[in-house]
């Protein structure tokens, strides 16, 4: 990070932060990560994300930096990969002054406490244009753990948590339909602006092995399931009064059936969706138990090649499937 | 990758370039790496680079993708780390379309090819600000091997090619001073353009163990050496008649003596400086040979705690130490 150096603002706030001996107190521009102490398998992810695009405004800082470690962490988890470390490339531009710097390096912090990993190294820069935060997540796992394309036909669709509160918290957030009560519109802003990675629940069950296949639902539940479909040469059959809806979702749903298909179909949720065979129900259950982590069994895999979504009276419902688009 | 698969273009350009199995042809946002096969360390760095502040606006995307990746590949080189794997974010703004892309990518190839390494995974969104390019290496080598902190007093002080050549380039680029002449002047600019990262060299500088200490010569001499000086608790000394000047970097000097100490203290030459004993001379002129580098002894670590340079007259050259500052 020397290029920031002459600001003595990564010595202050970004140093103490690389906790892992492999970032050596950021003294160094490269991170040396011995392997020999690792599990089988390093995962990899890397996410860009610029203000005003994919988050709002004038967000605090540390809420920005919660934000983009969970998101990953999300990802990880999905490998039922454990958090390890992270590098983060910052392209600051003339408003982000060492306020800024404190404010974001107090939501890493938070963050690597409540998640165990650490700073591993990184860049600053400053930009003309708007902010834009860089990050390379790594975690580790045994061998050869879950991945996207091992889903059997007849094997159980299943997810964690809630599905639909990021596309309800992102339209709360920006004042948009629907009318939620106070309660619920706080805590469907409070789920977008920072989601909870299911890390523990999504650590256990790669080591539990009884997951087929698996995904983080980032792009929103259908076409995340897509993902496993298309990887696992399959589809999907999901009964949408099975799937798990928060009371927020459940109360913009009431009011405005179209938001059915909104939830289904929105991102940022971060939950996991994975299947398994019919087998494996009641230690999955007990695993959500164990990891404080709600799970429900949605549908299940098809030999078919889409995914679709059926109502109470088994009729398929019809959505765009296009998925995910940022604001 | 997801976000941008849309528009159908990480299929087309970038996916052939993901040759790692890691990679898994980047049908999977995240990267899964097999740990049991790699050597003992893994080396990582990360870079952003943005339009107008790290390259010149208006930069051909392939020289763009070429000069990002050498940056990093020089990096690991000071690590005597073979390349493994990059993952790039890429925030594109509404110029940089299919054509850009297309561009680009043939960038990331040449260098693929030429240095045998391997696209393992990103992203790419889109934003209103300048065109930003985030890079995370990936490198591996044996354990332990160099890093700043082991030079000892009395190790002579060893820089690869040619120095201040990157200043030089820029200032050119930039239409500023000095008056060269055309074959030299398209020189400089064709070496700040496309930077020759030592991959080679310091590979074989890392498995030899000859070095004792090594930095990539990225925010200017002075500054790097000081780096290893400061990590290594001592000082240097280094004789300006013995560091290597290209023929550009010679003709500046004669058109304008201040460019002397621009030379050894300007940026982005992308050269390795390095310490090692005396009894090390005739294997690493060896090594130097072996690899196609040039290689030249330009002075020697001191119990001091000041990086300092001599004119021919053992006089010590005074100049601003700060080292590198983007245009």
């Amino acid at each position: 990070m020397s290029r920031f150096d002459e600001f003595g603002l990564i010595d202050r706030y970004l140093a103490p932060l690389a906790i892992h001996p492999a970032a050596a107190g950021l003294r160094d521009d490269v991170a040396i990560l011995a392997t020999g102490s690792l599990l089988g398998d390093l995962a990899l992810n890397a996410d860009a994300i610029v203000a005003g695009v994919h988050f709002l405004p004038g967000e605090a800082p540390a809420t920005v930096a919660e934000r983009a470690l969970r998101v990953n962490l999300s990802d990880l988890a999905a490998k039922g990969a454990r958090p390890l470390g992270y590098l983060l490339t910052l392209a600051l531009t003339a408003a982000e002054g060492e306020a800024w710097i404190a404010d974001f390096a107090e939501g890493l912090a938070a963050n690597q406490s409540a998640f165990g990993w650490s700073l591993l190294g990184g860049d600053t820069v400053r930009t003309p244009g708007p902010l834009t935060v860089g990050l390379t997540a790594l975690g580790e796992r045994a061998s050869g753990g879950m991945g996207r394309g091992g889903a059997h036909a007849g094997d159980e669709v299943w997810v964690t948590g809630w599905i639909g509160d990021g596309a309800l918290g992102l339209a709360v957030s920006l004042g948009q339909t629907p009318i939620l009560d106070h309660e619920l519109a706080a805590a469907a802003r409070a789920k977008f602006r920072r989601p909870e990675p299911r890390v523990a629940f999504g650590v256990a069950l790669g080591e539990s092995g009884l997951a087929s296949a698996a995904a983080d639902v980032s792009d929103g539940l259908v076409a995340d399931l897509d993902h496993i479909a298309v990887a696992s040469g399959l589809g999907a059959a999901v009964e949408a009064g099975a799937v798990p809806f928060s009371a927020g979702g459940r109360a913009a749903m009431a009011a405005d059936t179209t938001w059915l298909a909104r939830l289904l179909t929105g991102g940022d949720d971060y939950e996991i969706v994975f299947t398994a065979p019919m087998s494996a129900a009641a230690a999955i259950s007990r695993l959500g138990g164990e990891t404080g982590t709600p799970v429900a069994c949605i549908g299940s895999m098809t030999a078919g090649r889409a995914v679709r979504v059926y109502d109470d009276a088994g009729r398929p419902i019809c959505f765009d499937r296009g998925g995910f688009r940022h604001f």
